[in-house]
């Protein structure tokens, strides 16, 4: 086999388009049988262009429609181990089946850390997010908090300033963490306050959130907040990749644009990379990027043909 | 005004989109009043992901409805020169009106060579095509012409040779430009023939391409083929860009993955730019990516509220 992607969200759906379209003999390995990655669990995508408004499930759906209508093949497994095997890669999933491929695209994405406190889950996509570029704009002229201390919830409670008339910056200590000139720029904003030794204990609303109970050292009181922005960091999903493969300061995958992790035949699109902007249409240009940086490394490696 | 994207190719309109979900005072400027870029010229294109089959013209419909389903508004008009003006930028367009932006995207785009023989133009999109990514997979066992010398020419060689059952590469002078690995490489194709010291006279069919006049010094003979894919250059919309936004060598502008030009406040997107694969979704992430580049920016370099 020429190929296998590990993954199924918007990056892996957009390698497998592209691996077909390349006529590469590759499989897809999804873990759950579903496939969609974090974007499935997107109540509603206002920012993949074409789409003007879908949920974040149907817009998977139909990169998995796409996918299967070129002819690309969805194995349900979850990889748990990839190792050099001669001139392959053996991928090797939890239910002991294995795969063997000349290359791996690395595709599985991050897992977004939750508070896991009462009603978060529950509000999802109605008032709790995890993304402020992705939700932003359905807050304009709301009030907010962004619960985090680092850079991520820095930067969120700095766009979101610009959006909802008011900002609430939740953080459980009494120092940011975040970069000091973008802290700096924080304090000029007069609709943003920052909560210091300040945690999250519920999210309560009706049909849609209408507030949090936060707790500063031993007093609890009610905020009043339309939307609550959980920005306490993400976990990337690299468990499973060979020590070789760089990791950045954060835990992502060391690659540039065009996927190359500096180990042979190894490439890593969407989430799981070392990169600014995370989004639907990044990580599907990734799949794409991804797929060339493949056909090269296969003309390049290959024997030539008898 | 925040901000002046410049072109509605994919990268234009997804930055668009973009600078919508920000709340950014945004207009976006199309030469033509249509927009759409050269993907709109796209026959048929199969890897955007989550259309399986779109007409390009439909689906740059589709990313401008979306935009303007959230509010963007779009000018018709042709920049022809962009410079500093204090702490703005001034756009100069052909019809002697200005626009005035803290902050300007370029998204205008390449133009690709054509061979200006009879028959090319009537065949785009039945026969002709000029990107072999976007439309190999169309000639799949089939047998087809590459036209060109340079890395362009070869790379698509070697990408259909993995696809068609015959591949010939016709170029006009005794050796190739292209990179001499991958000149190598092709060497090793057993189904794909060098025409040295060859050139297309036209390209001839009837509902589709049939074949090619090709000129080998003072000789003519026809090539039957399916498909003829020009790779002879492109040349990218920057003469109406300033001099210090710093070109590569094949003349795109200079600009990493989040689009920075280098000059403070100026930005570049989609085909524009340096970068190794030109395709509609990788101009859409560029252009997703660039508007965050532009909030960044604009963090940073405005007066604090009073």
């Amino acid at each position: 086999m020429d190929l296998v992607i590990i993954g199924a969200g918007a990056a892996g759906l957009s390698a497998s388009i592209y691996a077909q379209r390349a006529a590469l003999e590759a499989r897809t390995l999804e873990r759950d049988g579903v496939g969609g990655g974090q974007l499935a669990e997107a109540v509603q995508v206002d920012n993949y262009p074409g789409f003007a408004r879908i949920s974040g499930f149907a817009l998977t759906q139909a990169m998995r429609r796409h996918a299967e209508a070129l002819g690309s093949v969805f194995e349900t497994a979850e990889a748990v181990r990839v190792a050099r095997a001669g001139v392959d890669w053996e991928v090797q999933c939890a239910d002991g089946v294995r795969y063997r491929a000349r290359a791996v695209i690395a595709a599985t994405g991050t897992q977004r850390r939750r508070l896991e406190v009462p009603g978060e889950t529950a509000y999802i996509g109605r008032g709790v997010s995890y993304c402020a570029t992705c939700d932003g704009a359905f807050f304009r002229g709301k009030t907010v908090a962004v619960v985090g201390g680092g850079d991520t919830a820095v930067d969120d409670a700095l766009f979101l300033s610009d959006l909802a008339a008011r900002v609430y910056l939740v953080h459980r200590r009494d120092t940011l963490r975040a970069n000091r000139r973008r802290q700096a720029l924080l304090r000029t904003r007069q609709n943003v306050t920052v909560l210091w030794d300040t945690v999250v204990r519920d999210i309560y609303g009706a049909d849609a959130v209408t507030g949090c109970t936060v707790q500063t050292r031993g007093e609890t009181r009610a905020l009043a907040v339309d939307g609550v922005f959980v920005a306490i960091g993400a976990v990337p999903h690299t468990g499973w990749l060979p020590p070789e493969a760089a990791r950045d300061a954060a835990g992502y995958l060391a690659a540039g644009e065009d996927g190359a992790t500096g180990v042979p035949g190894l490439f890593a699109a969407g989430d799981i990379r070392s990169k600014r902007l995370r989004q639907a249409v990044t990580a599907a240009a990734d799949g794409a990027c991804c797929v060339a940086s493949v056909e090269r490394y296969l003309q390049e490696n290959r024997k030539p043909p008898v």
